[in-house]
């Protein structure tokens, strides 16, 4: 397999700690995509993945898979090791109910506050930007953190006692919330802790 | 199983398609949902639904999954019938990714221009439009419908040659968009022959 992105983004360490989780990141050649130069906007990326975005998944048979959700349900059905998506049909169907959550509502969320209400990338990448949208998406993502703190109030993980791709994702809202300047209130102990406690993973902290 | 809904609207379409393709409609009840006199931001409906939007499952254990996707994944891991998110790893991946791509490029895109930059429901339940998102979004819904149609020049159905969520997802995006006067091109003939043949399958026409 190889993995276009760039280390460090906040979707690109969604796939990386899916790879860590099912130990196979060895498996993988990652290769770095100039997001900060264009190349994602490039004929030949857009080639391999018409979203424009990375991360970006290569199969051996060199086909494309792209949507970090789309990746995790392919390494997750792909490989042994910890069940990220889940087993029953009950468990399916609420991981991503609260994977969509953590994603519509905050990771997304804060990801139009910065694309569209901050300078981003910087002037030669935003160039489409909607600032009135950006701080709405704040509201929203600030709210989704109060959300998520009440549902930590009573269980382990977001979707269950069990660490599953919604806590990826949410991770990642997270950092991209520190990365764009959106405090994550004080008050939100369970949300916080919740925090810590997935930082310490070993698929993280790595 | 109960599903609180509105029928006709376009994400409850996508549940009432899903179900009729493995053959369960008669297994649930549907509770009509006021949206237009805006039940669905009631406390009491918040509690089953944090989205405060329809569909929502209740299933027998009075647990509730919301989400069209998460409810689909439920439908389809619980129930025989036709897969509609793949069976094999690669399958899952390409099937995920077609979903999303029509799910944000196409339904949701067009969903935005509906209640951002139209009246959409009325002045009482729209109060906090952004209409020049709205009218971004249109555009990339047209985008998105000139991508699907590109990939239906080269295969049967959204994600290869079965028929899949990926396929309800835009179908329903192309309900909305009648709905929304969002035209479809009439050069997109892949598009169109593609829809005409989801339009006649029994899930779609009964």
């Amino acid at each position: 397999m190889k993995i276009y992105d760039v280390d460090g983004f906040p979707n690109p360490v969604r796939v990386r700690i899916a790879l860590a989780e099912k130990s196979v990141t060895d498996q993988v050649e990652f290769i770095h995509v100039d997001v900060m130069g264009g190349e994602h906007r490039s004929d030949a990326f857009k080639a391999k993945n018409p979203d424009a975005v990375v991360p970006c998944l290569e199969l051996d048979d060199g086909s494309y898979i792209s949507q970090c959700n789309a990746i995790t349900e392919y390494l997750d059905a792909a490989f042994d090791g910890p069940s990220l998506t889940g087993k029953t049909p009950e468990d399916r169907g609420k991981i991503a109910m609260m994977n969509l959550r953590a994603e519509n509502g905050l990771l997304n969320a804060v990801g139009a506050y910065f694309h569209h209400a901050t300078p981003g990338l910087g002037p030669d990448l935003e160039r489409d930007q909607c600032a009135v949208w950006g701080h709405k998406q704040k509201i929203v993502a600030r709210d989704t953190m109060a959300y998520l703190n009440s549902v930590l109030a009573d269980h382990a993980y977001l979707a269950g006692e069990d660490f599953s791709i919604a806590d990826i994702t949410a991770f990642a809202g997270l950092a991209f919330a520190d990365l764009s300047k959106v405090d994550i209130p004080e008050n939100l102990t369970h949300l916080l802790a919740w925090r810590a406690k997935v930082a310490a993973r070993p698929s993280v902290a790595a």
